[in-house]
């Protein structure tokens, strides 16, 4: 199967089970809320090694937030509701709580997970904190330095989907980088989705275990996607001309949004000059019982 | 003391001993270097609830890095070395290894304590690793999907300082904020210090301890400091006309860097209108060793 | 009339009738579109000394453009159509044509009145132009220097409206700015409208004609909205408090969607602190037919 | 001649004499003076088709700027004087008198040639308009509805030189993109010379004259440079393998500005995989005074 002349392999994504937990961060301006929201998303590209994986969902204007003020959608993921409160407490508490006109609203207000999170920020506040109903939403005044700060009382969660994924290869590494780019960009105005890794991109797709250090790492470079070891490796998946592979990780609330989001991100990484073949990251599935086919997304 | 018609306090800032690493990321352009820095910076404000103090120390060209190529150096702080170890590893390992056209060198090369950082994140090369020379500096080269991730072998650290600090007092939250906006621009651009917090700026300046949840709260809101609290604390240092309060916290490398950028921080949040005091904040010298006293600065 | 607790005025923003050019530019990342479309927006805030009045829309995705690239819609506004064409052969030659990756869409393809700016343009290609249909638009591509350089045959343009415009009061200049900041933010994701001053926003609204130099000043500064005057100009619009005022313009292709984008301004602006009250500029009807009663937008 | 294993082609940019006036403008923060500068730099490409030549040279701290507020450096280029004058009238009087919290210094103090534009400005005071001394300049403050706007009396120009340039050829056109964005990276920090086109990158480098419409055409494609025509034109320059060719123009104050910035673009540019070649732009000495032998660079 072709797409604006590239192939695409068929195969499919395989993808897991995450818990995520999605909040609305509102700022005075578009990009206050951009700062406080950059704060919390970061050292969160993969549980792997990061205490959480978390993504910027999307930015939307105050006519869809809860103070009228314009908002961006932050999305932390980890693998058990334990970490996952620990994780909204210490990322909401430093990182937003602390950031220039920022607010926090919840961002699955009907999920039937909810975590308390502004009743035990509120405690920041000392005793001068007070409770308010904004749009319907119970809300927790805190008096600071700036002025005050604003958090919903829960913060909800779902059960959703980790590792959604596709791979482009370029003729060179700058070929494939700019079709990254502009799948991010096409994925990014989109609802339900991040991509986790730096600017939305993986420079360093892996494979799980390890040929040489088995006792000590859990997972290494996936050595049959590097072009640089096309001549090294006997079983190398890089076809001759191709000299850059970048990979976009998806998560989502459910598996109709990461394929909506694989489908946009595809057809835009196609319309690069240089652009030589897409195709997905797999184990067998003996990884996670969700499966993409690329094929059915077009 | 006045500065452009603002008065200076006749107070210090307190601040503390930290170990900072100091990190130079290099990209293909300013632009991919920044995304990798930015990820590694991120959940980085405060050690209170952040797994380290985060920062981008500044942005340097082509000219001084060793691979030619556009840099950000970064900080990373911790109060002990072996935290700060487990910081550089998963940080530049999740972060920077993982992001497009990224590579890491040792911001401290002369340093005596050196972590082999380079050494320990080879190992994801999974045998396809090898050892390189670039401009005097051992260098690991790991192959990836986009091509090869190159990082030396070690990262220095130092005994720096953590906490210098001041007070922006505003009319209201706009200029106080713009104000504190501009400082952290003038301080952007200088050597040896960080401004750990979100867009640079503190929120949320706090106590030491808590009034009425001293039990499970080791740090709480400044209610001296709350502009909507000045009418209902009896010892507030909000004067009248006074509505927005914003710190700026400088981590730095040694105390001359930190009085260069107090300074100029300073001296560019004096110039927006609406500013109406600077101050600093302490602790009567209970939290540290080091005292910038803020006349003593011009 | 107040909204968020800010006062309304009831007044009415008066504006005038324009010829507005729309022009679709894709780029192969939403980045590379906006530095088109940057440069060819520049140096277009007012008709009276600009040689255009020129704006950028919204950014639109992928799946919203002719070629599936991001793009960006961007107004020109002149008081004639043979202005306008010239307009669009030297801003779409120099500006479009010369920039990365950039294509040229008619953003106005059922309009009535249609330029064949793409026949020109393709005068450029020396000869080695040639015709093509993509997404059932007749287009030319040139060959340039970096591959190929695609415009549409035709960019239509229509009647619109200039000058419709609300004004923020603020306690001081950065309240006022950070709420037409926010303005702004809301605006640029409408359809159908441009806010065509530096950064979106109007720092200098004036009066049509000069008291002092009448002969060759054609327009000049307020003084009945000067902060800086209210004491030495007796019929002051400027009440006690107020030390910031800032205008938003707007134009666009039709009076709807100059209320929805006024409508949404305000909104946008009343939620920042600081902010007195909202008004309008009109000259009692002697300058154009349109009138905006901000009563009635909401 | 080989620089990072990139060839660098044995030949000359040949460069003409132009009119250059620079303008310091100054904001409350450094984001605010890129957009007052932007505005004023836009539609100001290449002379052929813009009323000016317009580039920001860099960015200041406040510590470089007569008020002690970040700023940015803008040049203005034309063939004479007279258009000079003009551009400087019309550029600061409608995107930097209008934008919110510039101010305008002149850039060149010592040079012989100087316009009184801030004098001309003034009058848009309309009689409310006053004279100051600020850091031993003198200035009007021209009362506005943001405030006040300052201008300094004098505006200096000088003789400088236009068309410095360098051809990045890649194997595909986002290889050379990114070169070409590394390189204007590099060269946005220096003193002394701008690269006017979108984002400092030319798409479309031409030659002067047309084979086909000598009549109309002052200019037209360089055919001999484009990739899509390498088999159709004998003489292409264009060798197996290169796909896509950025031309980097460079103007500046003297010879010593340019020879700095297109040594440190060059270098920048060979350090991106996919770059096969460095050449540049002559005219066999046809078009103007100024040579810049690329292997005298290094």
């Amino acid at each position: 199967m072709e797409l604006n002349g590239v192939e695409i392999e068929d195969t499919y994504a395989e993808a897991f089970p995450i818990k995520i937990a999605r909040v609305l961060i509102t700022g005075a301006t578009k990009r206050w809320a951009l700062v406080a929201a950059q704060e919390a998303k970061g050292f969160g590209t993969s549980v792997i090694g990061c205490p959480a994986e978390v993504g910027i969902e999307r930015v939307v204007p105050g006519s869809e937030t809860p103070d009228g003020r314009p908002g961006v959608f932050l999305q932390i993921c980890t693998f058990g509701f334990k970490s996952l409160e620990a994780q909204l407490l210490w990322r909401l508490g430093q990182c937003v709580l602390t950031a220039p006109t920022a607010a926090v609203w919840n961002g699955l207000p009907t999920a039937e997970k909810q975590f308390n999170i502004g009743f035990k920020e509120k405690w920041f506040g000392d005793g001068f904190e007070s409770e308010r109903n904004i749009a319907g939403r119970k809300v927790f005044a805190i008096p600071e330095m700036q002025g005050e700060f604003l958090i919903e009382e829960n913060i909800g969660a779902v059960d959703g989907i980790a590792g959604g994924n596709f791979f482009v290869f370029g003729e060179n590494q700058m070929a494939a980088l700019t079709a990254a780019e502009s799948a991010v960009d096409a994925i990014s105005i989109l609802e339900g989705t991040i991509t986790p890794f730096p600017g939305g991109i993986v420079a360093s797709g892996s494979k799980v275990g390890s040929l040489k250090y088995p006792k000590f790492m859990k997972l290494s470079t996936n050595e049959k996607y590097c072009p640089t070891l096309r001549e090294k490796v006997p079983d190398t998946k890089i076809p001759p001309g191709v000299n850059g592979v970048f990979e976009i990780v998806i998560n989502g609330l459910n598996e109709d949004y990461i394929k909506t989001s694989l489908k946009a991100g595809i057809e835009a990484a196609v319309r690069i000059p240089g652009v030589k073949k897409i195709t997905a990251g797999n184990f067998g599935g003996s990884l996670g019982p969700f499966k993409f086919n690329l094929h059915d997304l077009f």
